[in-house]
């Protein structure tokens, strides 16, 4: 890289020679080194001294550079830093099982993401292209996002460009809506369940969680209101369509009462509106932000989930003084959202090959949840889907079995099998045994001989 | 995007409709709307739905949808937002004004980016077209970052791979830090004066800040030392090669005081090493880093300076059981830096025209460096560069006037030129007019001219 790796190099040749040398050694000269690994002896005297800093060398003035003994050579103590950082650990577990890159011998049946046979990797790489040939592609872009796209999502979203803000996927707007609109120690509603990223946003922002069931009609109203009540909350985080992980929709009926107890409550609500691009069997229903006033409903929206995990760009609709304060947060963040993802996204989402992706990934997507919701239903007697998902790429059941849910999970995931334990999605207490199953993350095939596995488990067990 | 998106524009259309008509009158039938607009009746009868909430339309069953009466228009009422969200904006400013895309028409002064000319966009457009032809190139990333990068960055800083994190940037990176090493409340010591993305990232993490004066020396060890005493603190911030904004370097005698001063306090260093691909007349010193046995320095190391504002790629260094929080943050922050960014830096940072675009790079900044100071020295006896840096892209001067670093930088601005106002660099009381001018932010000419104006405003004021 720079004129520094040199350096690191004859720390690493050094040190293996000290490695397998003896103690007492003399290294060779620095002359000789010079010759030997091609560099100045600025930079073997920058290496020397700092491996006889870490123990590893000594240096006799006047009569050269030695192998250090064994004993005096320094091992790291770390400890001081459990004593410093104390015990306030975040436990991301449940966000780092569902990144960590396919095992390819294992059937991955709990992944937030579509396979990468759904992903539209062709147009991908065409809008790439494109987008990368536009002379501004490297330089910086507007804290807010770059107008062409934000304009994109506002047309969408049938709202101003002005209200719309772009962010590098749901996490990231997550993090910044929960530290912009509530203060550690402060208390957040999720409806419960909910998707694992939103419980650890909540916590790496200080906040106590609050969990508000939900019903095959997603959130609960009365049961929202008293929640309001109870805990002074000022903040909702709600996926009102094709809900992660149920695959529930908020009720028609429901709608009015919700966006009325937030604003009675003067409350904040957050829109995930994570599934819009995964409509399965008919139009979603309209993003709850359309029916508000009063600038209560914060919506959030990515690309992550219909285009590809590396197409890590979203965006946020907000009105109202609180759209300034997410800006500020973007900018405190990471400044702005790196313009090449940008300027792909906006080739992306104006050709033509978007529609006609999506159409192809809603076929796929009805194809493969049907195909699991009938291989359960045929092959597993103790499993339950309470309602089948028009929407999103996941499955919500619930199973009847002695085993628990560790049980479980790990007699799966010994036979090469990772499904999605349905405490991961809770915050408060869990009535019996629940899965999660990402119908979106394998092929037909596989569910099916994912079902049959299930079935042979619970048989067992 | 979706089927959605023709809600929005139905919603536009019936918006513009009832802006233009005259309240009471009728809308077209359903039918007609489908034809005119070649949308689907369920597409047109949400968008009604949305605009009657709205208070744009009335609907009477039974015979149609009206165009509503001003009066009962609803005008958004935002004032409770004010209420909800309390006066704790965070001032940003500072920042905001360095990532505002540069208005041709102004001389910027006052950047922390090299300009245009000066980025290797043909290297970095190569290096995308290749990196984008991987097969895995919009797969997930692990937490960590890529394997290939992290031991780039590892080999240069000769330290192991497992050591490196990649992250989206310095920004990002030292607000993980501050989050993972310290609680909201808790003191964080930045050397002063600082740089402003660092005073707003500790404010975001809800910390205290003590100034740490510096000198040409950098960090002045014994003042370190009591401000740990003092405050208790457990992090400090430091760039120990070429500071911005001062371009000091921490003299080679300090470097085991700081450190030792650092370990005795059981407290870790933030070692921002952000110029090292920026060493303009000898190679920068070691990183203290590589000083460093029991894991007190957390090492920050980017792209954005050295190759262009939109690489937003970094990485992070750190021993320990630090570096498993570090990376639990990076994955709660936003689970994982964009797959295409970090093959597009693999292909760069591994190609033979990197190093040659340092050394252009280098030759080019020594020249406006030189140009800048000279011009400065020759016309503008009011201002006193202390000491010319040896790398980076910034100069730091004093200036004796009677004018305010309000009044001045305003006349500048009303001139046509941007320049960076000393005391957004410090979180303490300012001794004297200071200002930060960036001579990595404009070409030659463009440089002199400045001087002559700085000459001019000066001479009046």
């Amino acid at each position: 890289m720079s004129n520094d790796s040199s350096v690191g190099r004859v720390v690493r040749e050094l040190r293996s020679l000290a490695e397998t040398g003896s103690p007492g050694d003399q290294l060779p000269s620095t002359r000789s080194l010079v010759t030997r690994l091609q560099v100045s002896p600025v930079t073997v005297s920058q290496a020397t001294a700092s491996l006889v800093a870490a123990g590893v060398l000594t240096s006799v003035p006047g009569r050269g550079v030695f192998i250090a003994p064994r004993s005096t050579r320094h091992t790291h103590d770390f400890a001081w830093q459990s004593v410093t950082l104390g015990s306030q650990m975040l436990d991301v577990q449940p966000i780092r099982a569902l990144q960590t890159d396919a095992d390819p011998s294992v059937r991955n049946l709990n992944s937030g993401y579509i396979s990468a046979d759904l992903q539209p990797r062709r147009e991908l790489m065409a809008a790439a292209t494109r987008a990368l040939r536009r002379p501004s592609g490297w330089s910086t872009a507007p804290p807010e996002g770059i107008h062409e796209l934000r304009q994109l999502f506002a047309a969408d979203l049938g709202t101003d460009t002005a209200d719309v803000l772009i962010t590098p996927g749901t996490q990231a707007a997550l993090n910044s809506a929960f530290r912009s609109l509530a203060s550690p120690g402060q208390t957040v509603l999720l409806e419960e369940p909910t998707y694992p990223g939103a419980i650890v946003a909540a916590r790496a922002a200080g906040l106590q969680i609050t969990p508000v069931p939900t019903d095959r009609d997603g959130l609960r109203p009365a049961l929202l209101r008293s929640a309001l009540a109870a805990t002074g909350a000022r903040v909702v985080l709600t996926q009102p369509a094709f809900a992660n992980p149920t695959g529930h929709t908020l009720a028609a009926t429901r709608r009015a009462e919700v966006l009325d107890a937030v604003a009675a409550a003067g409350a904040f609500l957050i829109e995930d509106d994570w599934a819009r691009d995964l409509a399965l069997d008919a139009p979603a229903p309209p993003p709850l932000f359309r029916d508000d006033r009063d600038g209560h409903v914060i919506y959030l929206r990515s690309l992550t989930k219909s285009a590809s995990p590396s197409m890590r760009v979203g965006a946020v609709a907000a009105r109202g003084p609180v759209r300034e304060r997410l800006v500020d947060s973007r900018l405190a963040e990471d400044l702005f959202v790196p313009r090449p993802l940008q300027e792909i996204a906006i080739e992306l989402l104006s050709s033509p090959a978007w529609p006609r992706h999506l159409r192809r990934l809603h076929a796929q997507l009805r194809g493969r949840r049907d195909a699991l919701v009938s291989a359960l239903h045929q092959q597993v007697p103790q499993i339950t889907v309470d309602s089948v998902p028009q929407g999103g790429s996941h499955l919500w059941a619930r199973v009847a079995t002695s085993l628990s849910e560790t049980e479980l999970v790990a007699a799966a995931h010994a036979a090469g099998m990772v499904i999605g334990p349905g405490t991961q999605f809770h915050t408060g207490e869990v009535a019996g045994l629940q899965l999660r199953l990402s119908f979106g993350a394998a092929p037909q095939d596989e569910l099916r001989a994912g079902a049959g596995l299930l079935a042979r488990l619970l048989a067992d067990g």
